[in-house]
């Protein structure tokens, strides 16, 4: 295993200790809890988001804390959920008073631990509600996960979610937006390469030097199938054949699409692909509002990328449009 | 060589129109050339910025194409200088009668070619003038280079040489400017693994399952040496060591820092070398302004990083924190 860290069992704790040094402009974190929040938590007035899960996917989700965004992200050990009372921490920081809205990817273990973290703040009179987020077409229900999983499309609920939240809409309202973006939304993702848990200190699966893994999660979950490795037109091709299978988006709609690094791909390779999504939709007569390109929801070392559309209406494109300031997507 | 890419051959091509078709709101590509220009150039009564160089170092240098930074950036083939067509074309693109800086990396086929278009453009009546960057301080007269290499600090300038031109400086302050932060500069890199170019097909050096690289640069030039890998706080020690060997930087001086991912490391190594890099110049009561951690130049898939320390005073400080709107950097 080739890392740069120093103890292994300590690189979420020393992350965060990082994340804060290079961002104290956005966030802080919440004093013996490894969970990032608004720096000036709690924003008066305003309904509070709250996401978080495994660590390993950064700049997921701490990374998206401030301004436009979510209001606190709980950190979990690599690939492994946040503890309940991790999250009730964040949700007790960041509540105004309007209410908390949980933003959680759909894995089992997450899904658990965030709803038990409602029902204790619950009992202490906070109002929450959650959304889960299942965008991934791959696979049903995989090694952890009812349905379908999470993955990059969290990132555009946070977006949107956030910016319904900062313009002051009530908890209500905010869920709704949320679940229009839940319900717009899909991914696919594929990788070259394995990576390599700190504390596992071997890769989770493997792949031959001509192989490629087809539909696999973000914590290196088996996807559909191994293959020989294809062009980046055929994969991109591929991806978006099985995404568009899962949502129907008719001539002349409008999209945005989220080309997202898994980790180890070079911004070279994630923009030769973005041109490639781009033929293909404009041969099918979809119209692209908006691209994100970057590596958003990562997968360690992993080398390899996820294709994610949303289809967009008037209230989508407009929040997805409003200002956001935090340390990993800012929208001037 | 496993690669997310069509032919091997067009993929800076393919690279690029991927990047424009990301970014419409802040860069065109001018026709026929392999430069990326901003959208409304040139930019009336403001010094034009232009750099480039060879590919491969994504998001540089078209990701700083746009408001508060480059006005042109000139894309070569992966690791190779573009030619003096190329970058004259840029100049004449984005002069607006102010006249033209340009910001070049120091390599020799970089310098010569920048400088053959200066000459041209100088024919045509365009003021131009060069400042050359010389950041790394790992070893003087490389493969590439006579004196010190140009390496990730080249995106400080970029910011700052870019802000001032914002704010309506002349050629000769904007180039005064630039030659501070210059000054002001120092990097140094490390590497895990090694890069493949695309049409080399095969990597450029080697490195044991526990062997890491002192001191390469961004080309996989060779570096200091080889050793067996170290913890992420003792190779940050080591780099910072080498770098405040070469720049004097006194008790409660101040300075910004760039943690820069050579485009294969996972972001979480990033902000533990953060965490590390912000302990050591705390306990020497450097004081730190300003804080990066991302990919900003990078070696296609090479594991690794590089830091960088700009010294900096009040002009420099406000210049820094100057609004960026580009595909890779804001400041909002």
């Amino acid at each position: 295993m080739k890392k740069i860290i120093n103890n292994p069992e300590n690189v979420v704790d020393e992350m965060l200790q990082g994340i804060v040094k290079a961002h104290p402009e956005h966030l802080k974190r919440l004093e013996g809890f490894d969970v990032l929040v608004r720096k000036n938590s709690p924003v008066k007035d305003k309904v509070a988001l709250v996401s978080g899960g495994g660590s390993g996917h950064e700049p997921s989700h701490g990374g998206f804390v401030g301004e436009g965004m979510l209001d606190a992200a709980v950190a979990g050990e690599v690939f492994t959920s946040p503890t309940p009372d991790q999250v009730f921490e964040a949700i007790k920081a960041v509540d105004s008073g309007e209410g908390v809205l949980l933003i959680i990817k759909n894995y089992s273990g997450d899904v658990m631990n965030f709803e038990m973290a409602k029902d204790m703040a619950e009992m202490e009179g906070i109002k929450v509600e959650t959304v889960v987020v299942n965008d991934d077409v791959a696979v049903e229900d995989s090694t952890y996960t009812t349905g379908r999983r999470g993955i990059a499309g969290t990132v555009l609920v946070h977006k949107i979610a956030g910016a319904a939240a900062e313009k002051g809409m009530d908890l209500e309202n905010v869920k709704r937006v949320a679940e229009k973006v839940i319900t717009n939304t899909r991914s696919m993702g594929m990788s070259l390469t394995p990576c390599t848990v700190p504390q596992a200190g071997k890769p989770s699966f493997e792949l031959e030097e001509d192989e490629m893994e087809v539909g696999l999660g973000i914590h290196g979950e088996p996807g559909i199938y191994k293959r020989k490795i294809m062009n980046a037109d055929e994969i991109t091709e591929l991806l978006l054949e099985k995404i568009l299978e899962d949502i129907e988006v008719k001539e002349d709609e409008e999209v945005a699409v989220l080309v997202n690094g898994l980790g180890g791909t070079p911004i070279m390779e994630l923009y030769i692909v973005n041109r490639d999504l781009h033929e293909i939709l404009e041969e099918k007569n979809i119209k692209i509002y908006k691209t994100l390109v970057g590596n958003f929801m990562t997968s360690l070392e992993m080398a390899g990328f996820s294709l994610t559309v949303l289809k967009l209406d008037d209230e989508l494109k407009e929040l997805l449009d409003f200002k956001a300031n935090t340390p990993a997507l800012k929208m001037i």
